[in-house]
């Protein structure tokens, strides 16, 4: 089975000017890694239609899903939606289901609901409503359109990703206890025999109890094993610390 | 004075793969925004020298300034530099002082650097030095090339920005005790007036003390006080909580 791919669109002004740190980003990655789907590309891109919609045509055409975050509430700089239209060459449609939602919310809260507040259920032509149907989530091709605010892309990023089932990776680490260039060498053939492995090394420069991690990581655990097993056959003595999975 | 613009790519596999969650971007979008720079892309990328060298060479002719983080150091993962080279037209070539610097090191604890560690100064061809000597920068036309390591970032990062200087953003919030949709008309209008001032607006859904805050941003802080007082002259009364700045 291939494994699905996908990418992550933050539309945050916000981030970039450092007014907030971006936490959608970091909760997708984790749960798309939870879920055995690769994440390709996590980009932070201001509000700015030309440069989203540049952005939305380029990115997912190289992924099975683009989420985006944010940008899709009532007012000026609310324009993802337009962006992403714009990318699939469609145009702005009224959806009928969400705009019940919206005025079914408001009735709730005694009033009418504003103009405003019935633009948000203008959404790309074709727009299909997965998850929850009383909190549904906008899909569009394979762009799942997301709300900014944490506590709703969670809900809703749960809610679609609750379908994808892929096999997990599987990940084992060693820990070592002398420098990078010692192993270089030794680690560049193991990569090049085992490219179906990620191989990783991580050095750290701190006072942590190893100098460097060196990760192994791919769906099949009997390949890990193998391309890690290569590679402590190299290590001088002692120089293994301790090791972790797959 | 035009606004100095920057973008940050981190090549970070292990960002992407949750296995860490990146320090580097928000630290440096923290203190481009205290420097007065406008941050315009925040990308993670995964270690893949087609990807990064498309991504280079597209983001750094949008930017005064473009910052890599990570994936110099001498591993088979380590394609940053590669990358750039390939984005700018040019070839790797072992920089003489960097190289020093190297030898220098290793020589300090006792032995010669074995070619895998001089590799780390094969860098893009008319690579120069900035920032502390003793702790190079390392600089090829307008991309700035940092480690990934975050202490390491840090100290180059702040090294290199030492000499950028502009003038500050001017930052004014209002906090609303209403809901989005009943000012996004009068916002709207407010933000086509005052096209010059950056406007966000934030609602929040938790218990916090408001329900929106609405930003004002730009250089000019008499800009940044007309739209927010136009703004301000709309409002129903009662719907202010509070100001801040500028």
């Amino acid at each position: 089975m291939k494994t699905p791919t996908a990418a992550i669109l933050v539309v945050g002004n916000e981030v970039l000017t450092a007014k907030v740190q971006d936490e959608n980003g970091p909760y997708a990655a984790k749960r798309l890694r939870a879920l055995g789907v690769q994440l390709t590309a996590l980009l932070t891109l201001p509000d700015q239609l030309d440069v989203l919609a540049e952005a939305v045509a380029r990115e997912r055409t190289r992924v099975d899903w683009l989420f985006t975050s944010g940008g899709v509430g009532p007012t000026h700089d609310d324009v993802t939606l337009l962006a992403i239209a714009r990318a699939l060459g469609r145009s702005l449609a009224r959806h009928p289901v969400l705009a019940d939602h919206i005025r079914g919310w408001h009735r709730r809260h005694g009033a009418e609901p504003p103009e405003a507040a019935l633009r948000m259920a203008d959404v790309p032509e074709g727009t299909r409503l997965a998850g929850d149907p009383a909190y549904p989530v906008m899909v569009v091709e394979n762009v799942v359109m997301l709300p900014g605010v944490p506590q709703f892309f969670r809900a809703q990023f749960d809610a679609f990703t609750a379908v994808l089932d892929a096999p997990p990776f599987r990940l084992a680490s060693v820990y070592l206890g002398i420098a990078e260039d010692l192993f270089v060498q030794a680690l560049d053939r193991v990569a090049r025999d085992h490219a179906d492995v990620d191989i990783g090394s991580y050095p750290r420069f701190d006072d942590a109890d190893h100098r460097v991690r060196v990760t192994f990581e791919a769906k099949d655990a009997a390949r890990v094993e193998a391309a890690l097993r290569a590679f402590l056959a190299t290590l001088p003595d002692g120089a293994l610390l301790r090791r972790e999975g797959p």
